[in-house]
């Protein structure tokens, strides 16, 4: 077995116990641990390792990546990791133990998720983003380049304060998510800004001091007319199957704003 | 040819169709696709990826890297890249597709450039810098770490509205650069500044608010007697060959501020 | 002796020069330089670097990794590097030559210490931090997730002014530290503050503006009735042989603020 795998993936140590799917790419010198299983169409670049062994309770953990899922290169995904299909990453990512993501998670290039972790659907997470451990993050988030949701609030402590980031939540550039932060719904958060404490559904946080003003109904592009929240001009990104959901966070969003009233 | 390749450069995976000039060096684990050219005299690290597959339009470009240059270890260079003499990476960079740039672009480690990007001659980025899709970039810039080059202006959408970058700038470390941001010759951003709209040809921007109030030529360093424009007093970084254009960069710079009042 | 390498490091290129004490595992795909040394017990992930060489006078140095470390996969070390016994990296970690560490160094993943760099005991770097030339740093120091020592107060210029870290500093996320900072003994660094100039003992440094109002043992967390300086209540996450130490730098930093009265 040990053979026929070097003959297949040449220059990579594929354990002949991994389960690898039907018409999977496994790139150059890849190491794929016994306990992964790449689900089918699947493609993993070079120099990837999936299932990196982790210590404690994690230790007899799966690697599940779902079907159709692309693995950049120099990426790592530990062992005790469930992705659902259409995982995507850029390149040079990590993923550590105990992270769960629902489908199509896409994280990009030197993006890490630092464990223990939950995650909705099709969540993106852009480059440089830092997802701190035990942070529980919702649907249809996007958390572009430089965020960092951080979880001490007295550094360095023995306490864990962990952020959440529920359903259509944005965080721009080189924001600050400050620990135990809770987005609400379809929050905003502007590029530079600081996040802290629990921000209202629909809420847009500005500036360093973190100032809640609007609501994202009210962010509206002068050129383009177009408007937020997002899902009025971009749910078309999606697939017909997220279409539904994304309506029904689009008009929840949309309400919250009158109920502030 | 193959066998022959396997022998020359033990380790790695170099396609016999590729164009490696004289005198290069190839490292250990290096993954070199067909379509790649390299120059005389260039030198890739360990674990690089020289031509990874880009898809649509660029699926048949080459992957051109000029004489004399240096890729660090890890680092991936996508297909259909044009990339001058004496290009220069750090550790761990990427390049992606529909890059072209000048001479002697150097770029740090953690460095991405996201591709459909230009770049002027004797540029430099450094470290954890991402230079968004669609980037216009000039000669003799200067790009400190963790600078960000955004391009969505109302993000997520379908909108791109990316940056320009002219000659002779400047962004200091952690600065933001707000998508469709125009930075005219010889502007500077310092640390933690935020830039948006068109920045006038030497402006100095500061804070988070971005106010300018200050042309570089008023920038002076007590203790040196140093003052920008940076020309001069750093034109000696560069080769003979390149001080004509500094020279005169940095007069037009000056006779901006002049122009000014 | 190098065919007895292939067969006890299969895929990695380890030179038979190199010293690899007793019990160390070598990753898949390392690449190992004659002039390594790997203490007894330590482990190297796959796809790492240890020794890469340096110029200059550079050249002809060794890389002495203590006994007991575990670098992780994707990991460069350079030539010319002494790092003390249990020395931890995260993923894509990036050494350079002249770096000095003392024991139990730990640094994040993409992190990188530039070189011509002096570290004390027990300091830990979170990720994406960047440890400019020249930069000093003591014991017991915390720098968190992108944090950028500067070393050029005109950037670009041939000045350099490195920044100093004292013992049992901390620097949040975020948080811009200029050119030629001096944190003196505990200081504290508020995320997204800008500390500069020279930071007195166990002073708390906020916003952007870097002002200074409190001392860190008026630092409270209400909910935990914790209180800093740090080593009041994360003592216990040190080795015993560090206690004293630990406690002597709580005491002079308690200390200073009596002074300053």
């Amino acid at each position: 077995m040990e053979t026929e795998n070097r003959q297949r993936y040449p220059g990579s140590l594929v354990s002949p116990e991994a389960k690898i799917g039907q018409n999977v790419r496994i790139g150059f010198a890849c190491h794929i641990y016994p306990w992964a299983e790449i689900g089918d169409g699947g493609a993993v670049g070079d120099y990837c390792i999936v299932g990196h062994p982790a210590g404690g309770s994690s230790a007899n953990g799966r690697t599940v990546i779902g079907p159709g899922s692309t693995i950049r290169s120099h990426t790592i995904v530990y062992q005790d990791v469930d992705l659902g299909r259409d995982f995507q990453t850029g390149h040079h990512a990590l993923v550590r133990e105990r992270t769960r993501a629902g489908i199509n998670l896409r994280m990009g290039t030197y993006t890490t998720i630092e464990g223990h972790v939950e995650i909705g659907d099709y969540t993106r997470l852009h480059g440089y983003v830092h997802i701190g451990q035990g942070s529980r993050i919702g649907s249809f988030v996007w958390l572009y380049s430089l965020t960092t949701l951080m979880n001490d609030p007295l550094p360095p402590s023995h306490i864990e304060l962990p952020v959440t980031v529920e359903d259509g939540v944005v965080v721009c550039v080189g924001a600050l998510v400050m620990p135990g932060t809770v987005m609400r719904k379809g929050a905003f958060v502007c590029s530079g800004a600081r996040a802290a404490g629990e921000i209202p559904p629909g809420a847009v946080v500005e500036g360093p001091r973190g100032e809640i003003r609007l609501h994202v109904s009210q962010m509206v592009s002068l050129e383009s007319k177009l408007a937020h929240p997002w899902m009025r001009h971009f749910a078309n990104a999606y697939p017909p199957e997220a279409q539904e959901r994304l309506a029904a966070l689009r008009d929840e969003i949309i309400a919250q704003r009158r109920r502030r009233r």
